[in-house]
């Protein structure tokens, strides 16, 4: 099997953006491409990450007109839908396709937009997010997604005694890191009276602990060992992805606070890196609410079942702590354009790994995991990357 | 590379079909797994074509959903969304993850609701369909698909002399087939004049030259050889897969009557099989409406540039004749359930190549071509299919 590293990348700021697609797109893959040293020529094909195109502007056959948009036309090009998950599965597929032989040099990205910059209102795309929760089971029910992860953060409190102070605490680390990234959703650091204070979206979660609707794009040039060596991109190895499901709907789960499919794609990213948990350095993970990261914190290995909030609150998961997560400010500063969340993360993650992340620098971070959920819990992909040796 | 072969099919019948998605789907999985003699246990992965569920149904993450609804929660799902060729290019990457050993059983299949059963009006679902126009260059202009076909075709008039009489002729033949088709939605034969004189729909297409909105589903196993070698479903071996994208907007393409990803599609795909047009005994082509499966029969090789029109008036691609085209009656009269149109064309062919086509049958056919396309002539996949040896 070939090796297979990222050589390229870049991202716009998330938040607000009226452009076409197209041009939102093309502020990510441009800077990727020329990051990775590489010409449109030289791509081989590409893997697209957009969650709710079709819904949000009418636009479904994104790839080859993004494509077509950045130099591209020809190459072989796909759409993934996996809800949040989409651009972590377009990379996957990416990084088989670069394994396999199949291609050499691939580019993947994500693009979306959910900001009022849609036309539409907040009402209107709640709904259109709910499209990716069971059609007959509960959207009929009127459950949205931050219903989703309050029930699973409800049960954790109840078995663990998470509270919300210690909820409150990772979305202040997660704005505080977010000050730090230019190119986040949110600048401004918020205090747990901040958070508590906010009004209820749905208990236990304040308004922020929710993350924002974004928009925005983001883009990676993946290659080949042998290829990547010939470009003018540091390389960042891809040591491993794993990808799982869990049951549909939240009602047939054997446990709610477990997030099976983050268990196991965890289980599989580390087996092929031939590394795990405690050797992580830095992870960015789900944060779409703050009971969310500490689901995934706990699924990841990081820390045991109802550790993760104790962990946030006592600063383990802070830039300097042991374990710094989501220094780019996670879904819940940096924003969650959702097709363009996936590969943000491997952005943040490509930069930290290069020594280049500026004042978000984790010290001496040398392999890292990318933890991307997508639907009621359904869809979750973790990718671990490392320095090239 | 691992041998790769469809060792399962199942599909539902084209028409009109008002239950959930799950259900519909699993009309056509149940089968395909049957088929193929393995439990969902069995099962790797699945691999989903859906085009337009959001729009449809507020319905986007489905693949999770489908994938726990005929017992295989867990697997690694994903959704594509390329246009009419959705589930071509999901089968693709299955065959791909097959070939490189990444996975040795595989569900793919396609699902799509298009008919009134959406409870959706035509002129809202014209309007849907055109999500697959280019958003900037092409929506706002008002062309939708008839319109896309019609400019492609009347070009090829122009060039070659094509015929409205050869046009109508395609459709005869597809109807023709389509009444031997007992999973067809149109099951009735129609002659030249009654395609000339149903009502212009975008000239040169007449009612009748246009494919209908359907609903249904389909699904194929696949496996590597090793695999399918120990399975009671009778393997039809995957000879090659081609896919490729042309430049989008078509105001762009250097030539509108080439198809041009069709010809690169083709190429890959037979350079893959090892065997070329000469050794075709069937196909089935995209015949949205019937001067693409003209355009089409040229872009796979069955026929030199401007020689489609004559052939098909002829009878060359009937039933019968040299190299029958689209036996299952094609889009035009089987139906057009987007996601579910490209595995459907794999079902035909694999049960073709098994000799088990009963009515249908082309005669000795041991290699055959699947010819699927996605937008506005954006995206094109061509699937060389052989008898395993």
């Amino acid at each position: 099997m070939t090796g297979t590293s990222i050589v390229g990348v870049g991202m716009t700021r998330f938040g607000v953006h009226d452009e076409p697609l197209t041009e939102l797109f093309a502020e990510a893959a441009f800077p990727a491409l020329d990051d990775a040293g590489v010409t449109a020529g030289e791509v081989d094909a590409f893997y697209l990450g957009n969650a709710m195109g079709g819904l949000t502007e009418n636009d479904t056959h994104l790839a080859p007109t993004l494509a077509s948009h950045v130099g591209l036309a020809g190459v072989p090009c796909q759409r993934f839908e996996d809800a949040c998950a989409t651009s972590s599965n377009a990379f996957k597929h990416a990084v088989r396709a670069v394994q396999s032989g199949e291609q050499d040099v691939v580019l993947v990205g994500g693009v979306e937009r959910c900001s009022p910059a849609t036309g539409l209102g907040t009402d209107v795309m709640t709904r259109i997010f709910a499209s990716a929760m069971h059609r007959d089971y509960e959207q009929p029910s009127g459950l949205t997604f931050p219903g989703v992860f309050a029930l699973l953060t409800r049960r954790h409190m109840h078995e663990y005694g998470t509270t919300p102070e210690q909820l409150a605490a990772v979305a202040v680390k997660n704005h505080h890191h977010g000050s730090l990234n230019p190119r986040a959703h949110f600048g401004r650091d918020v205090t747990v009276e901040d958070v508590l204070e906010s009004p209820v979206v749905a208990s236990p979660f304040h308004l922020l602990d929710c993350c924002p609707f974004s928009d925005g794009a983001s883009a990676v040039v993946v290659a080949s060992d042998a290829v990547a060596g010939t470009l003018a991109g540091e390389p960042v190895r891809v040591a491993g992805v794993g990808h799982a499901t869990d049951v549909v709907p939240l009602a047939d789960k054997l446990d709610l606070t477990a997030t099976q499919s983050a268990r196991d794609a965890a289980a599989q990213a580390y087996a092929e890196a031939g590394w795990g948990a405690d050797a992580v350095d830095v992870a960015e993970v789900h944060d779409c609410f703050t009971g969310a990261e500490v689901l995934a914190t706990e699924a990841l290995g990081l820390f045991p079942a109802g550790e993760g909030g104790p962990a946030a609150a006592a600063g383990r998961t802070a830039l300097g702590g042991e374990v710094p997560v989501n220094p780019s400010g996670g879904l819940k500063a940096k924003g969650h354009p959702i097709g363009a969340t996936g590969t943000a993360q491997l952005v943040e993650l490509t930069e930290q790994l290069r020594g280049i992340a500026g004042d978000r620098q984790v010290a001496g971070a040398e392999r890292a995991v990318a933890h991307n959920l997508g639907g009621d819990a359904a869809t979750t992909l973790v990718t671990a990357l490392e320095v090239a040796s």
